[in-house]
């Protein structure tokens, strides 16, 4: 294995990947964390953190993950802007194929790749993002209140959050294909008790209607065929997660049916020496502290790869 | 199950038991963390914590459970004070019975316990703990650059933690009471190979000798009588870890041959409604942040399963 470059590659630069990072570094292997944009992840996206433990009055997420970036590279960790455009993970030596054509080499790999909020897919949605259209309620319910915004989705995160808006908006509307909501009973329990959340069910957003100046409304279809315009100013689609993949090798690392990576207790994946961490993998729990636990788990996991395979 | 007292009782208060404290006092279950000390567990024993991602210049450990506890205490966490002698957890109502005769009733419980570091129990190691003493390589190797330092210990983890130790440490003497290691042959070897480890066999320490300041060295007791004083910085004490389970029901949560307790990726025992987190699992890696990390899986584990039997 001596034609490796590096002992270890960790893809992505969110919780995951530079708590990994972090524990690679201060270990003293020959790790590069490599990361395709600035270090953050999909944190970013979140303007305030309450739940990362030690913070008792929360964080911002540019804080949060711009201290997890200073901490390694305290340690000396070694970070490369680059995109991976393809991996060959099944041998003792894994190559890393750049965009632009450089490669780099391995003999263990973290795969940090993360996840991204998943769109809609309706007319005007892209057009309005930013400007109207959100993925994060905590991130922009404060741009909405005193006024009506809806909320796309059934599920824990999208009436969760429906209930965060009513802190700010003066009605949020829960819009959901189905006739029964995904949410846990308790979860639903404390929207169906607020007086500000209202939810249309069986029923599908078709548009999402707007100009320059912002969101308008939108057009919705029931299931009985039903059309009504729903004027609001924000809406938010909180419809779930999808795995940033495109770069693996997807059949070899045994993706589930949603493109998420398995592995074991100790982030080991189907692939001797290749790890994963943090959203990227399958799993019930997104939370950016357990993001970051895996990265821990996924280095140790690794140099125990390293010591059996030196 | 409209009997329970309380939807949630979280047993321990370390970093797994806060964390979970956290989520569910976020969550507006109706929880109670339960500790029969201060909060804190075994993370006060370190004197200073380089690997909590958060914190670029490290952080004490008795601060950071402070800031975990506060956070905790924000969100309207209700703490009690209390050792658990027993517990029924096998139906509906888990039933928990507290020293001095009181008892706590709960839909779902999160075994949060912890684990203590094996003690070698010799004068000058409690005084000395956190000062130069030291029960883990991962957490502490990186303070001893260019340093002399022990372990104490003949098995898998105290030689594989010896060789760990030479990426940092100028030398490490591995003491072992034994004229033979327990570690298996192939972990000898490598410690064998490496110039910076040497073994004092047939040896054991009598006392930790230190100040102020910290650990001066060991005074050491060969089998054969003769005595002698071993200038060191730092010792590991590697010579096990030891579960905080004297109040659980070892069979019914089917625990593992060390008394540790297994669990899914959920956080799930075989036991409804039952979670453990933390370094009471039993599992490959003991680290701050991932007992962290799965104190918040546990609870939204308990928040399904609350969902589902409530």
């Amino acid at each position: 294995m001596s034609e490796a470059e590096y002992d270890l590659i960790i893809v992505g630069g969110g919780p995951a990947g530079l708590t990994a990072g972090l524990y690679a570094a201060r270990a003293m292997l020959k790790a590069v964390l490599l990361e395709k944009g600035a270090v953050g992840g999909q944190v970013l996206l979140t303007d305030w953190i309450d739940n990362y433990p030690g913070f008792p009055e929360g964080i911002s997420g540019f804080e949060l993950v711009d201290k997890m970036a200073a901490q390694a590279a305290r340690f000396g960790l070694e970070t490369r802007l680059g995109s991976v455009v393809a991996m060959a993970l099944a041998g003792p030596v894994k190559r890393l194929t750049l965009e632009g054509g450089g490669e780099l080499t391995a003999k263990a790999v973290i795969i940090a790749t993360g996840a991204r909020p998943r769109q809609l897919g309706v007319p005007g949605e892209v057009e309005l993002t930013g400007k109207g259209v959100s993925y994060c309620a905590t991130c922009d319910a404060p741009f909405y209140r005193g006024q009506e915004v809806a909320v796309v989705g059934g599920g824990n995160t999208a009436v969760e959050e429906a209930v965060y808006l009513t802190r700010f908006a003066a009605k949020v509307y829960v819009i959901h294909r189905r006739n029964e909501l995904r949410a846990t009973r308790i979860v639903q329990e404390e929207a169906f008790a607020n007086d500000k959340v209202e939810f249309i069910l069986d029923t599908q957003v078709r548009r999402v209607r707007g100009n320059d100046q912002g969101v308008e409304g939108l057009e919705l279809l029931g299931n009985d065929g039903a059309e009504r315009f729903l004027p609001v100013s924000g809406v938010f689609m909180l419809i779930g997660t999808q795995p940033n993949n495109d770069m693996l090798p997807l059949t070899e690392l045994a993706a589930d049916p949603y493109g998420f990576i398995p592995t074991d207790a100790e982030m080991r994946t189907r692939l001797p020496g290749v790890m994963a961490a943090g959203d990227i993998r399958s799993k019930a729990v997104r939370q950016v502290v357990n993001a970051a636990g895996e990265g821990a788990v996924a280095v140790l996991a690794a140099e125990e790869y390293l010591h059996r395979h030196g």
